[in-house]
This record gives structure tokens, C-alpha cells and sequence, in this order.
């Protein structure tokens, strides 16, 4: 893959930041990462989302070590990053967030998450739930603190655009920063619908064929949208802090 | 039909796209025409309806074509437009939304949009569901991407105010801009006061009488909602961005 | 009944009508009143709520003609208004609302409202549905337009607290203009909890012991919230605008 | 247990009541306190939490009187906090809200309140349901007015982190001010998730050993939300003010 230039992805990354933020996306936790060369990519030191700037930006190594060094505090989660970078070569950005529908979906079992609309056919490409249990037993704190469980993310991930964590969140991937926000969004939204319908009635979804046409119509006019949320989300600097 | 004059469609238009956006009817997509002479409608170029101004409006032939080229991007639906207002002489003003009540009931093949309350009788003279698989098959990317498409959904429409679009989003008409956006905005609601009580027991609808005389009579006092709505979207640009 | 002086009157009057809109109980639509004499009350003419000022408020008698006339529009459903004062003296206010937790829980016959915390205990006066085909038949189009439906009304309403409205709406009354706006806020909190649990299983409503109780604790603590939701309210005179 | 400065406490307290407002966990009920002596407490004055300054804090004994009497009114339901700090050395703070989600699931016998994500892991500790039925009849006003029945409610919350009480509301306690509003915030939403998911299907809940381990880990980190949580909501003095 091709990547933008280090000072577009950290005025991007920054902006994915608030964005996701202002829409409740990210709360005080979850993070928003890009990869910047093959094996680099841009991380916030630890800290809310909402409150990230430029300056906050650390450039890490797939192993998750820090190229710079220096007395800020890291993400204990930054393995999901570095490990699905390593795993899938297309990927350009992760976003890890605790999104409330996508959270919910991850406790029941029997609700896999599908595609309910056009507007998220990617989910039609995979949506496993990663049960860390299976990983590291019954008794760990949920957190991919390691590289060992965030390899056993991207392993559980394989060339899915997202996968949800059982009793955590979720984790969703794109081919850039804007790609990823946008997915991040609207497969809340999917989850919302899915689960409003879900105490009613039977669900029509949509065929696979459906979702991948409409994946491919749809995520090619998400600068439509970016240009959007960056007016509403970016002027002020934490008009939500959503806990 | 009578039609309001070319400057006072423009004004009403560029408001109704900030109103709707505003409440969360439109995000970074959807759109909203209006009729302009019997064989004319304006829409606006590709864009979020939050941001549109007027400079950003287009004057369409039914066919779809721009009276006028440009270098600017269409909207890939706006044949729901130009067949509805082909199709429906009465009719001056069309929406298209991915409202998530709407959304919601137009995948329950069960349970079907009905009317509930005084301010959404209009639902009353039908709310079909347009499967576009009928149409078109089941890989398609559910866009109404053309005339042929346009034209099944405007005769699955038929005299109804509103259609429900499977995996997809709905469409409302009206008889002009104003009373499009009140229809738009009580048919959500209607999904979700409908949506909130069928998970518990059964509802009392309203009678097609009954929803007829409350059309009618709440009909009337649209330039209420219009004026509180405008002082609430019309005086900020961009004041949700709601994903 | 004692009552407050006329300016007293007016200037909660006002508060109440931004108030109820700031926090989605009115919309454009509904409206709040208060009696100034035995035989006399206050309303504004027909506007939106959130918009509403001192200057747009209109004398009535309880035949709800008002006491000087002029070329403003009137509300439709006064009605409801002047009956309730005729026959319950004991109100010193009355609003009428579209509040979606309870159109929603009108709809739903076997699921009446009931008391579920202390905030409400008044609902356990009770809370009768007004079906209006009892009284006139299944073709009207459900507004309290003339003195025998508010009549109607009043009787069923008898002497709860709040009156349910089938397909419609409801109607809450308070010793004063405070009294009743809270009551109207936490109705419709109380509604959105017992909707919310009624899916779920098997809810544990207050005795109605307990309810009486809690009402006279928690009632005699209005003026507490009322500073409050003026200091949100009032400073920015239409703040939702809320559909 | 250590305590911080009496400084510390009042400036924190004053930022937990903003904090608290503004997201909806309180509205003009509730309150919060801080222990600043081992038989000492801080406690605001009987008023909206979203109007709390530093004056209007008073320092309370555990008895539950003032150590400085003034012309103020005091909370009914300070005994909540006296009776908890005097048996439960370790607890720093205490929150007393009437967030809906904890209120719903109080109301479901069937359905106890568990902990569903790594964000709410303390609520393994147990999360009992008070039955003031069970200590003072069926016909009290539900309220905590006085020691005796202080002293039940902190019996029946035993070595908990949390206590719903039927029909009225939740009691959180933390070791300090910034623990127990992060709790406070974290229970609402696991309530949330847990009511979403509970009209679906069988959920699958953290094991104890997961959920202690989370809350460790998470609970670690608590300055990153306080510090997001001061600067959306201590900006603006009572920007939700949500009835």
C-alpha cells in the first residue's frame, strides 16, 4: 500500500480523534491509530481522545516500542494496533472503542452482528466476536496487554473489517484513517438498528452480494461525510466528553 | 399545482436541508428537491445537506439532467426525485432519508409502519416497502442509481406519502418543502413511539378515518413546526453532523 | 384556591412554555396554561412554545373566549384548558403534551401507567386513558375542539393527576404552574422506565401508600428543579427546538 | 484510610457535582459527599447539584449534623452518607443518584444489576437491591430521612461497591470523590447495556475473576476521564440541567 505523508496522517489522526469523540464513539478510552510506513504507525500517548493534539502523537514500531522514548504514559492496548498491522498488510488504520451497540451485540451469543443497511455492507466481510477466554483463560482483565493476545485478535480478526470483544468492544479496520472513522460510526449505527429490531421481529439482512456492492458505492464518497463531522467535531475542542 | 416562485423554493430549500440535518432526518447523506415548474425540480450538488447553500443548488429536467453543466458532483440518487415528480403531479417536494426508526421497520417484514398518533395520519394512506430485489435482484447496492429504478420505486409508492426502503432508508413527499419536512419528521417519531411499544404488547392504531381528519386538521398548522425549526437549524451551519 | 398575582403568573408562565420545550415534553405543539381567577386563565395564543414571551399571553374565561379580543390565532384544543378549570377547582394549572414515553404507554391498553418511583407518586391518583371514540366516535381526528370533548375529558380525567390520551398525547394538572410542570417532566421519566423494564420482565410498582407518600415529600421540593430548568432554559429562548 | 487536604476535597466535590449534572446522573436530586475526617463528611447544602460552588458545602458528623449550624437547608437524606461512612471505613465518597438505567433494573426482581464490561468490573463486589419494604413497611415516602434507616441501607450494602434501592434510586461508594463519580458514570452504562441486551437474549456475563481483575486495571487509570470529564462540564455551570 501507498502511504499519505507523515503530516496528513497526523492532521488527519487528530481530527479522527475528536471526531470520534464528539460522536460517542470514544469516551476518556479506546484510541485511534495510523499506519505511517510499512512498519510504523501513529499512536496518542495515554490520554482521552477528545483532548489530542499534534503534540500527542507517538510514532511506534510493529512491536510497539516507541521509536522516540520519553516520560509520557502509553496505551496498555497498543498490541491491538501493532499486531493487526503486522497481520494485514492492507490495513492503514485501527480504531479500538467501546461503542455501546457494538458492546452490547458482543455479550449475545446467539446475535452475530449482520448487515442490516447499505450503509455498512463491510461488517457482510466478517464480524467475529473475539472471546479471550479461549486465548487466556477465565480470569484475565479483558485487556490486550500483550503482543501474544493482540496477535490472537488479528488471528481471531483474519480479513474481517471488524471484530467485536466479548465483555470490552470492539475493533474496526480501514484502509485509511477516514475509512476507519467512518466504518467505526456506521457500524454503531448497524448495531443500534440490528438491536432495536431484534426485540421486535425477524430481520431481512442483506445478502452478501448486496453488501458488497453497497460497500463499494458507499466507501467511495466518505470524504462527504469526513468533511461533515470535521465542521461539527473540530471547532471545539471537547464538545462531548461522553463518559 | 401552483408553484412558489424560483427564490422562495431556493430559501426554504437550503433551510429544509439545515433542519433536517439539524434533528438527525439527514446526515452526511440523504437530500431533499423541490418541484420548480411542472417539468423542473432543484436538488442540491453532491454534498452534506448540513453544509448546502445556495449557491450549491441545481436545477434538474425529470430525466435527471442539470438545466445547466457544471463541474460539480450529482447526487447517484437523484432519480428518486425526477420519477416521483414524473410519476406524482401532485406532489412538490421529496425527501430521502436514513432516518433509524424508518430504517428499523422497513426491515420487519411483519410489522408493517403504521399510524399511531394525530401528527403522522398521513401514514394512513400507506406505507408500502420497496424490496428492490423484486426490481433488480439480490446483489444489488440498493441505490436508486437510475431512471428504471427511480420509476419502480415511484409505482410502488402509488398515492402513498411515504415509502419504506429495505436496507436502505425511506422516502417521504409532500406538497410542498415545508410539508415534506413536517412529514419527515413525525413519520421518525411514528417509527419510534411504534418500534418502543411492539416490544411490549399489543397497540391500538389509529382508524383510517381517524388518520385522515388528523391529517387534515394538523396539516394546516405546518407553518408552526416550520418557524421554530428555522430559529432552532437556520441561525448555527452546521449544529449536529449527526453520523 | 388563592392565587399568585397576575405578573407572577405571567412571568412562570413563560418559563414553563421554554422549559417544557428545552426538555422535549413540548415540541412546536402542546400547550401550558394557568388560572388567574376562579372563572379566568392565561394561555398564549397559537405558537410554537418554545417561542413563546409575556406579550403572547391571552386572557380566557372558562368558556375559553378570550376576555379581549384581537387578530391573533387561537389553540385549537383550549378546550381541554377551561373544562379542567370548570370542573376540577382545585388546578391551578394545566399542560398539554405530546410526550413520546406516554403517547407511547396510551397505545398500549393493557399496559396502563403506573407509579415506578418516588419521583411520581402522584401517578398512583391515577391515570386514565381517554379514548375518544367512546365519547365521538372512530372518525375524528382525535383534538379536543369544543367544550363537550374537554368536558368529556375532564370527567374521565376525575380527580388524577394526569390523563392519558389515546393516539394523541396527555394532559397533566398541578396546584400551580410549577407543580404541574414537574409533575409533567417526571411523568414522562416514569413512563420511559416502566417502558423500558416492561420488556424485560416483571416490574415492582410503588404501593399506593408509598406513592402518596412520596409525593407529599418529594412535591413540597419543587422549587429546587424549577431554579434549575430555568438557569437551562430561559437564558436561551429556544434552545431544542426539538420535532 | 489517608485523607487529601480539606482543599482537595471541596474543589473535587464541587467538580463531581457539575460533572455529575451535566451527564445526566444527576439532575436537580441527588447528591454527593467526601470524607475529609474519619468522622468527619462534606455535603452540600439542600440544592441542585449543577449549581454547587465551594460556599455552599457544609461539613457534616457522622451523626449527620452540621459542625456549623447556619440559616441553610439540609438534604432529607444525608443519612445515606453518614451511616455508610461510619460503616464502611474504607470509602472516601459517596454518590446518591437516581440514574434511570440503575433505577430500571432496581425495579426487576428477576434481573440483578451485573457486571457486563471491563468498565464495571466492581460491580462484581455485589450490587444488592435495598427493599425498604423489609425494614420500615409499605407505606413509607422512600426516602433515607433518618439514621435507623442509614443504618439498614449501609448494612444491606455490606462490602459492595453499589446498592439499588426499589423505586427510588442507587447509592455508589468509592474510595474517593473521583472513584465513586467514575463508578457512578461506568454503573449507569453497564445498566444500559445490560437492559439493551436483556430484551434479546442470554448475555454473557464477566466471570468474578474477570471482573475483579478489570476493575484493578481500569480502575487505575481514573485521572484520564476525571480530567476530560472537568473540562466538558465545569466550562459552562449548568449546561444540561436534564430533569
Amino acid at each position: 500500500m501507498t502511504h499519505d505523508s507523515d503530516s496528513v496522517v497526523s492532521s488527519d489522526l487528530v481530527d479522527a480523534n475528536r471526531i470520534l469523540a464528539h460522536f460517542g464513539i470514544l469516551d476518556a478510552f479506546g484510541h485511534v491509530s495510523a499506519r505511517t510506513a510499512p512498519d510504523r504507525f501513529q499512536l496518542a500517548r495515554n490520554m482521552a481522545p477528545a483532548l489530542v493534539t499534534g503534540d500527542d502523537l507517538l510514532e511506534y514500531s510493529l512491536d510497539c516500542e516507541p521509536i522516540v522514548g520519553g516520560p509520557y504514559r502509553q496505551y496498555l492496548e497498543r498490541f491491538i494496533h501493532g499486531e493487526i498491522y503486522r497481520h494485514r498488510p492492507d490495513v492503514g488504520s485501527v480504531i479500538h472503542s467501546h461503542s455501546p451497540g457494538l458492546v452490547t451485540i458482543g455479550l449475545l451469543r446467539g446475535t452475530p452482528l449482520r448487515s442490516v443497511w447499505h450503509m455498512s455492507g463491510f461488517i457482510a466481510r466478517g464480524a467475529p466476536v473475539f472471546e479471550i477466554r479461549d486465548t487466556a483463560g477465565d480470569d484475565t482483565d479483558l485487556l490486550i496487554r500483550n503482543a501474544s493476545l493482540g496477535a490472537s485478535l488479528a488471528a481471531t480478526l483474519g480479513s474481517a473489517s471488524i471484530i467485536l470483544m466479548r465483555g470490552h468492544g470492539a475493533t474496526i479496520v480501514g484502509r485509511n484513517i477516514r475509512h476507519a472513522v467512518y466504518r467505526s460510526l456506521y457500524a454503531e449505527q448497524n448495531a443500534q438498528i440490528q438491536l432495536s429490531a431484534a426485540g421486535i421481529g425477524e430481520l431481512e439482512y442483506l445478502t452478501p452480494a448486496e453488501a458488497l456492492a453497497a460497500e463499494a458505492s458507499v466507501e467511495a464518497q466518505i470524504d462527504r461525510p469526513w468533511r461533515l463531522w470535521q465542521a461539527a467535531a473540530c471547532a471545539t475542542p471537547h464538545s462531548s466528553g461522553q463518559p
